[in-house]
This record gives structure tokens, sequence and C-alpha cells, in this order.
């Protein structure tokens, strides 16, 4: 299996990125290509026994970096010789199996559906973060890529992320909830109120394991493998819970420098507390996946740092295994309406 | 000045709300009215002395009880004589200045609407509840009363929570976000753009300090003291705040639990973990207003204690005194479009 790596985006490019990726090789014994500007990558590599670059590593130039403040269709369109805008067409061409990148989000979606393409018949690709909960975890759907959406966009991410959570969560029918105020039908707007129904329906076909819609807290508890929504809420969850956890850590590590008692009581707990913050850690995460494009393209967070890109590949490369495009390529008639 | 109180609404009545209204008798100096089942409130009066319910109380009956799980529409419709009802007639009426109910929040809002009525010009009543942040908190308006907003209810939003943001944070003018996913002027749905062209307007008029778009994690860090949100955007913040809260400080708990040091550790910060807690309590904020209601009407928490019902009373007193009606009465010729 080969993962193309875009070594020039993210914060901590191409040093990380770099590090993170000859860390996969190692752990995961799969090749990799790395995508960039060839006189920064080569610098890092010196360290390297050349029989083990040669057998797991290709180096592919690509002149121009796309910037986290770029616009995301100039960027695409301009910038035609990216590490982005390359590897995507890499993947496109069958250099490797799946892409990893740590860049401009919006440039990403965009590239990616512009180089790699859709699955046909999806008719928006999405974002899929693992958001964890006491359970392990859950999908959400769409977490950004789309602000506004319809019935058909929201049914499809249903699907998407079913196979998917079944898939990451090995479960026989990922729980799919739709994002709500309550649990009753009639809650939400039109948007919600036409998706439940056809969601129902899905789901008395034996199509889909639909529990209904479910409120954000009670998904943070464990409601549901999937959450459904559309990429303006799915966004606002994201945040929220962004927010909320630094507010609340923030919290706890001024009550723990607060006096000598309370700096004991930390340092009983240090590694703990470490813990729980790993949990909610995007680089412990790893990435973020595009479900609907043709071929694995994987988000790594824009602060990746080694462990995360690691992360990111290991993800990847499940992604490669589990197929999810031909899965859906499949049921994708179900989705049209 | 007089605050009537539903003594039956609530998972704890008739108990705590009395408790709460007799505590903040005494406490706040302010009068009341009890309003529903006399053969369940008076038995919880019998030690207080004569003198004392002369002067400060008045119980008027009720024989119903709205419940939580009652459609809010058709408890308002049916239940006539219901503690909530007869609470909000005794209001408009001007049997007391303000209204307290721990109850079903649709059928406050309905009852509120319906008979205590809105300000002359607000098209909706919405729900504003003060969110915890670092810098004290923020105003999330509406936080779900109107599921399907338009551009001109999110404008009134703004207004109405720049006014009672100004009094309860005692600021001069206090700074207006719209919720949205990313802060520039381009993000977001139809409704984001719209409506922040004209708050922008507002802005530049002198009529309100807007900010800009700001997204849930910036709020949860002090960017605003008022974000303006559609019911269902706001609904989804509230409820991903609540079970992020909820699934952290469950991670806490069961880390201080681990083994016997980080149980000597949990003992040594029992108390700062409390106060934490009691940051996100609602039974310790208090109660949520209704604004947009011709007078003050705050909906205490389902599952408020007696010190939450206090601190609603305490805040139902302060809306009386800042007359945000009024105000709102004088620029409501701004809001309409």
């Amino acid at each position: 299996m080969k993962i193309i790596v875009d070594a020039m985006s993210g914060d901590k490019a191409p040093q990380e990125i770099v590090s993170g990726t000859l860390a996969a090789i190692k752990l995961l014994g799969v090749k990799a290509v790395l995508c960039g500007k060839e006189e920064e990558i080569l610098p890092l590599l010196e360290k390297i026994p050349k029989p083990v670059i040669d057998e797991y590593l290709e180096i592919v130039n690509a002149s121009q970096v796309i910037e986290m403040e770029d616009d995301p269709a100039n960027a695409i369109r301009s910038k035609k010789d990216s590490s982005m805008t390359v590897a995507l067409e890499l993947l496109r061409d069958g250099a490797g199996d799946a892409m990893v990148s740590a860049g401009n989000t919006g440039a990403l979606l965009t590239g990616a559906t512009l180089i790699v393409k859709r699955i046909n018949g999806i008719r928006r690709a999405a974002l899929a973060p693992v958001i964890p909960n006491p359970k392990g975890g859950f999908v959400l759907i769409d977490a950004g890529a789309n602000a506004q959406c319809t019935v058909e966009y929201l049914v499809q991410f249903a699907y998407m992320g079913s196979y998917y959570a079944s898939d990451i969560f090995d479960l026989e029918s990922a729980r799919i909830g739709l994002l709500n105020i309550g649990t009753e039908a009639t809650k939400g707007t039109e948007l919600q109120l036409e998706t439940y129904k056809i969601l129902e329906s899905a789901s008395s076909a034996g199509r889909l394991n639909f529990v209904g819609n479910v409120e954000a807290k009670e998904a943070m508890n464990g409601a549901c493998d999937v959450l459904v929504a559309d990429g303006f809420t799915g966004n606002i969850v994201l945040k929220a819970l962004e927010g909320t956890s630094a507010f609340l850590m923030g919290e706890i590590k001024t009550m723990f420098s607060n006096n000598i008692k309370t700096k004991l009581s930390a340092l009983l707990v240090k590694k703990n507390i470490s813990a729980i913050k790993d949990r909610l850690n995007p680089d412990a995460v790893g990435g973020t996946a595009l479900l609907g494009i043709s071929k694995p393209v994987i988000k790594a967070h824009g602060s990746s740092n080694a462990q995360a890109i690691t992360n990111a590949i290991r993800q990847a490369a499940r992604a490669v295994k589990a197929d999810i495009a031909s899965r859906l390529y499949e049921s994708v008639e179900y989705m049209k309406f």
C-alpha cells in the first residue's frame, strides 16, 4: 500500500510531516510519496538509510504551497504546482492508494472534488471527524464542508457515515442519529422534518439503522454512532465542543495552580489529566475523513505534529482496506431522489 | 416589587419552589405571589410567622399543573386553571411585576406570548440564557424558542440581547456577535449573510456594537457579550455545551477514583472542583430570560432547587428594574423591515 502525503501543508510542515511519515513507514510498513519542495524535504531525510528510502519512499517535487489563509477555490485554480494539488493529481493517476494533508480544509475539499472527483451519484463530499464520548466516539457528518444542505445531501451523509462508522468502530450496523433540538419527529426546521421521513423509511427497508433525532448532548453520551447534520450546524457542534473543552480545561488548570494544596493535588494526577486532554486532542485522534471522494483523502489537523501525521496515515491505510467508495457505489441508487 | 411564582411547575415543585421563594423574600425583600394548589402550598408555610405571610406573600389557587411532557400549545389551551396559566394572567393583569416558572419551556413561551403578549413590533420572543466563559459569560439569543428564523427575527434578537447584556453585565454597549462557522462576512447560509449586512449597518449608525461573525469556540473564550443565533442553532450550541461538560466532568470523576493517589488528589481539590461545576450548574445560574415579552418572564431550569428559584427571582427583580421592555419599545422602529 502506498500513501501520498502533502509534505508542505500545515503549521509544522515540512519537519513534522516528514517525521510522521517516516514513523508510519516503520510502524505500519506502508510505502509513502512525499510531495513538496525537494530542497526542503531532502535535508530531512539525510539520516535515513538509502535502502529504506529506495524501497519505501518517493519524493515528488512541487514548487508551491497553499497557505491556510488562501482562498480555497482561487488557490486550487492558481497554484497549479502546489504540494496539495500535485498530491491530489498523483492520487487521481493511481500513483498511490490514499492521500493525507494537514493543509487548508477548503482547498483540500475543492481540490479533491475537482481533481480526484466525487463518487458517481454522490452530490457533495463531507467532513467526517470522530468525536469522543464515553462509549468511544461517534462520527459527525458533515462537520463543515457544506454550509447549505438539501435533504438529499443529508440522506447521502447518513449512508456514507453508516459505512464509515461500521468500519472504523467494527459494528454490524452503525446507529444513525439526525442532529436535532429534540427527539420528537416534529422537531427542527423543514430540512430535519423531511430528512427524518426519508431516513425512517430507509430504516424500515433495512438499509440503515436510523435511531431518530438525537440532541448534541445525547450524542456526547453515546446515543448514536453517526450524527448526521448540515455542515453549518455540524461545524457549530464541533466548535462548541472545542470551546467548552478549552474553557473547562482552562478552569481546571487555574484551579490546580491555586495554592500549595491544589498544586500537590495536581502533581498526583498529572498523567491522568494528560490522558483526558489526549482524548480530546486532534493530534492524538489523527485525521478527518473526506467522505464521498472516489479515493480516500484524509485531512489532518492544521497543527498536526509527527504523531498526528502517523495517525492520519494509519487512518488512510484503514480507509484503503475498507474501500468505502466501492460499497457506496453499490448502494448509491438508494441515495438519489 | 412583587414577583409572581408558578409554584407547581418543575421537577421539585412545590417544595423547592416555595422554599426558594421564601428565601428570596428574606434575602431580597421582594413580595411574592405563589400560584398553585393551595392544599399543597399551605402546609409548606406552616412554620412561617403570620405577619410575614400577611406582608410579603399571597397565595392564588390554581387547580391544574402543566407537565413537562405536555404538548405546549395544547396545554395552554386546555389547562385554563393551571398554575402557569393563572400566574401569567396575574402578570398580565398587573398583580405583580414579573413572573418566574420552572415549568415546560414551550408552554411558558406559548403562554407568555398569548397571555402577556409580545412587545408591540417584536416578531418573536426568544430564550436568552447566560453561558459561562472565562470573562464571566455571554448571552445566547435565541437558545431554542424559534427553530425557523428570518433575518428580521435575528436582527431583533441582536437589539434585545444588546439591551439585556448591557444591563446584566453593566456594560456601556454590549459586543454583539453573529454565530457563524468563520469570521469572514461571506460565511454561513443566506440567513447569516443577510443578517450580517443589516447588523453591520446598524453598527455603522451607532445603534449596535456589532463585532461581526463569531465562532462558538471564540464566544466561549470571551469574543462577544451577546451571541445571536436562530433558535435551532442556538439550541444546538447549548446542548453541545451541556454534553461536553457532562462528558469532561465524567472523565475527571472517573480519573479521580482511579487509585489511592488519585483519590488523595481528589480530596485536596474537592471544593475547587465543586466551584467549577457550579459555574456550569443551571441551578446556580438561575433562570433564562424570555426576551420580547411585554413584562419580565423568567424560565428557571426544570430541575431547579430552592437556590435556583431564589436566583431566578433575583433575576426577575433585576429585569423589572432594568425595564428592557420600555427601552425596546423606544427603538423598535429600527428593528422592523
